[in-house]
């Protein structure tokens, strides 16, 4: 591992890295370091595989090398269709996990593991897809609505159902560019489609299926994923939480979960929870179960649990290497392959349950859609049995952890501007208060601070300065993904750090009792903060584009990411990028993306590596975007 | 042009190379050449981009270089990755054909540009949907088949509807790897989401989805694709045609079709028939409107109108560059983005017509899937309008052109089997005839030759070779796709072939009254050989696999090859390859391949960039076959 150069802001990071390079194991930032430079063909986006002719790489220098692949696609061809595939990538994923959310809500029972556990929630989503509700058994209203989900999945004809969040000039201007979506799956393979040898040759038409697919992604995949899980395990309000490796205890059975749908966890949790479990913990010689999380399933299970933040996607490895994670169980989405090798130094049990991520090497407890809480029960078991094997002498848990606070769906935001605190979920507040402080310029604007980690970036630290530098400037930040643990570890999640806001976000922080940086979940849910945008712009009679609001990934690095950005932008706000996206060997690309798709959509594109930088930036835009609004 | 190797069999290629050279126009061949040596990384397919922490390569050489991804993904995982997207790729652009042709079906009318002119295959495709036909209109079931169709790419549970050509042996072997379809579009997303960072890391489990993908094109995304083209533009019987690019003329409106769905060229060949047309090209000095085929739309106009066969897929450019093309008209896939500017040195008007496959530089004319017809008049017109400015000093048309026969539905070959000559279809005969031949050794098996042109070969000389070898082994031939280009321009799809045969295959296309080498289609009608062996296993009571049949793709380039060829092997067919693919990197790839995979589906895949080679292990292989089989 290079020493040179600051590898995190997160001490614990630093520590446990200390520990594997003493143990001589290796992390994620050896192999990137093992990698040495990163191809300039690929980090361009000029390499091409898409047929056997090749590959082929064009020049990312005009006049230096090949300016065609052999079939004859331009360089701005070739960064189009790989960046379109990236996007089709990363819908897939959120689609695969939506659906399972919605095929998971057809086995719900009023007596089986999996509930309606939200009935208002229930009927707003079945209100929006035109299902009768009243007087009907809200199991019949579920197993409908599940349906009518499904359908949007593999519709072939006409367009998707749109949340009546979405502004009524926002959906006429992806009508004009014919980029509502006709359907989830659909979508994707119409970007894998086009992107095969000899179809779409023009980044601008490619652009816009990328566009179109990640609509998909936000406002269906995701939306519905968020809408779903919230029906059958409940709305999330705040509630308090801790976070850091220093969560995992030494004399409890250490469950940490890790992936992204929140079906595992839920089970996991239920089991964990079962006083026979506990007995047979304590019959291990343990004091009981402690469960922790990474990356989005944490997210998702401290939403509604509060179950402690572990760490976020770059701190995988270095859970295992505190020697005390009885049980690491993981279902889909950004888990290291090097967990099954890596574990094997350790007692770790290394669990995979998805057929939809086998993992070599790893312990496989396939979780059984239709009895899910079987799988849970079996898994807890696995790691309690597991307890007795932890070699004492090779464990470190590092001291430090940080209080949270937790929960912040869209409802439990519009609740407490209300007034209503940590109530259960009522009715559905108005975005009048949000609007009205947005006006009257007491909060400057918003920013979603999103994505994941990169080893290209020091860990963590894009997102913490970014968050410190906006709240400062009076722009509220909500955070969602790896970006909110990064909050969560530093501090930035608690009502104190109000200190840390400017005057204006402080006094309303104080007011509604709230932190100046709102966790409102999973990378999936940053439908939470499409539905909070849509509704404050209808609020306002306005487009979202005309909102004082930006997007930011500062470390981003997955397929998802791309997805995503592609949404947020498409949906009018501006996003930030913080890892430079393989698009720079196409010119044309660099123009639509970070220019012209601006008079599209109302939006675009800004990469800066910088996060004060990006501050900057983001400030000016937010004051433009006032100035225009007149407020 | 590197001017060292021969690059055709083709002579009138190499003669238009030659105009090429002089007028200092480039060809893929150039840019094959300007690529110089392909990347080490991308051809063993251990480059992988599928997140931004990366690019990473790791080492195809154990010991050598990195070994794993920054995400800890081996070689294995990463070459297995980019493989199964290459499934995806290839079965979405089957899938989204097959849709458009599904959809169409939805528009067809008793008095519209698309009608059903096929209703016995219409009812048997409808009896296989469980769809009632007896005393309903026409139209009626063909709009329920057409919804039926679509269900089972958008379906959400269960499975695909297999046809009833799937032997119940092989059904059990699906069923039992879990690789029965779920849905078309679904398992190109489950793909595309499995092989996202940190999901699928088992080679595997990879290969297995790749396998399912696989089986949603071959047995439902092209073989509904084939079936409903049947039933609304005819199901094809033997009829001569032309082939080579001296089919184009000097003196009438020379139209090239190129691309894949059938709606365009059907729709042209409409509108290039109306007598006005045929007038307006008469007052604009031209003595008719001659229509040729260029890749898989001329196999599906050639197999039920004889248009003439320009060529195949490397020949694409050189069509334009006899300076006597008016208009080549394009709808999707293995269109060289090169003929927009190639072009510009001509009068030619390059146009595209699917939103699927805009093309910066052509002149876009896009297909209205409601009233097709409008647009087949209008590029007819426009080609005619532009007939005045072809410069005949610029014409070279080469004066080579060979007779050939085509139009070798299933249908129609069993047909001939049982001495039904040239009738309009009839009921579908059995397989019987064919069982007989096969069991009785006069034919001693069937050889599937299929796929594309790719410059890594010597140009047609890999189909030509493999399938005289085969031919003169009693190995019946049929073919599509380019293949089948190249086999017509070089005389093979004549009845005089036979001399080129063995005795028993000679014997047999005496009494039959038919070529050695059957024209069975564009490369969805692969599907009709998947029909045909199905059927042939079912009439002997026996599993694909025990059949001496095989499959070979000596020059394939493209991604729907890859996916198609996934298919052929989970069907229970041995599979050749004649260009390497990328997994060379994954030693348990190649492992799984080319030697596990058979214990798996009883077939694998070989690799062999030798054609004769290649015959002489398929001609082993087939003996082994009939031994098994105690014939």
């Amino acid at each position: 591992m290079s020493e040179e150069k600051v590898i995190s802001v997160d001490q614990t990071t630093l520590q446990m890295l200390d520990k594997a390079k003493n143990e001589g194991l290796e992390t994620a930032w050896d192999r990137k370091v093992a990698q040495k430079a990163a191809c300039g063909f690929g980090s361009a986006g000029v390499c091409c595989r898409n047929c056997t002719m090749g590959p082929c790489r064009v020049s990312p220098v005009p006049g230096k090398g090949a300016e065609r692949g052999i079939c004859g696609a331009t360089a701005d061809v070739i960064v189009a269709r790989n960046f379109a595939r990236m996007v089709a990538g990363g819908a897939a994923a959120h689609a695969d996990h939506g659906r399972s959310i919605v095929l998971e809500l057809l086995h719900a029972s009023p007596n089986g593991a999996i509930q309606v556990k939200d009935e208002k929630k229930l009927k707003k989503v079945a209100a929006r897809f035109g299902i009768e509700t009243e007087g009907r058994d809200v199991y019949d209203v579920a197993h409908e609505l599940a349906q009518a989900g499904l359908r949007d999945f593999g519709r072939q004809e006409g367009h998707i159902v749109l949340p009546p969040t979405v502004p009524a000039k926002r959906k006429e201007i992806w009508e004009k560019l014919d980029i509502v979506p006709r359907g989830f799956d659909r979508e994707v393979v119409a970007i894998m489609h086009s992107t095969h040898i000899g179809c779409m040759a023009d980044a601008e038409a490619i652009l816009k299926m990328g566009l179109r697919c990640g609509l998909a992604d936000g406002w269906l995949g995701s939306y519905m994923a968020t809408e779903f899980s919230d029906i059958m395990f409940g709305t999330p309000h705040s509630r308090p939480t801790e976070a850091s490796l220093g969560v995992l205890e030494h004399n409890q059975v250490n469950i940490v979960l890790h992936g992204h749908e929140p079906v595992l966890s839920e089970m996991i949790v239920a089991a964990a929870e079962m006083p026979e479990m506990i007995e047979l913990a304590k019959s291990q010689g343990a004091d009981g179960i402690n469960l922790c999380g990474m990356c989005c399933t944490a997210n998702e299970a401290t939403m509604r649990h509060g179950v402690k933040l572990a760490g976020n996607f770059m701190q995988q490895e270095l859970a295992v290497i505190t020697g005390a994670v009885d049980a690491l169980v993981v279902d889909v989405q950004c888990i290291f392959p090097a967990l099954a090798k890596l574990s094997e130094s350790y007692h770790t049990k290394f669990i995979t349950t998805s057929p939809k991520a086998r993992i070599t090497g790893a312990t496989h407890m396939e979780m059984d859609e239709a009895a899910p809480l079987k799988t849970g029960i079996a898994v807890v078991k696995e790691a309690i049995m597991n307890f007795k094997n932890r070699d004492k002498s090779k464990v470190m848990i590092p001291e430090a952890k940080t209080k949270a606070e937790v929960g912040y769906s869209t409802e439990e935001i519009l609740n407490k501007l209300d007034g209503v605190v940590n109530s259960h979920i009522g009715p559905m507040q108005s975005t009048k208060p949000l609007a009205d402080v947005i006006v009257a310029g007491v909060i400057r604007g918003a920013a979603g601070v999103v994505g994941c980690n990169n080893p290209k970036t020091v860990h963590d630290e894009g997102h913490l300065e970014v968050i410190k530098g906006l709240i400062k400037n009076d722009i509220i930040v909500v955070t969602t993904g790896c970006a909110a643990q990064a909050a969560a570890k530093a501090g930035l999640l608690t009502k104190e750090a109000k200190e840390l806001a400017g005057p204006g976000l402080k006094k309303v922080c104080e007011l509604v009792d709230i932190p100046p940086v709102l966790h409102m979940g999973s990378c999936v849910d940053i439908s939470r903060i499409l539905e909070l945008v849509g509704m404050t712009a209808n609020q306002l009679g306005v487009d979202i584009s005309d909102l004082p609001v930006v997007g930011i990934a500062p470390e981003y690095m997955s397929e998802k990411a791309i997805s995503i950005g592609n949404y947020v932008v498409a949906s009018g706000i501006d996003t930030w990028l913080g890892v430079v996206p393989p698009v720079t060997g196409g010119p044309e690309v660099v123009d639509i993306l970070t220019n012209r798709i601006e008079e599209w959509v109302g939006a675009k594109f800004f990469v800066e590596t910088d996060p004060h930088k990006t501050v900057e930036q983001i400030v000016n835009r937010v004051n433009e975007k006032r100035k225009k609004l007149g407020i």
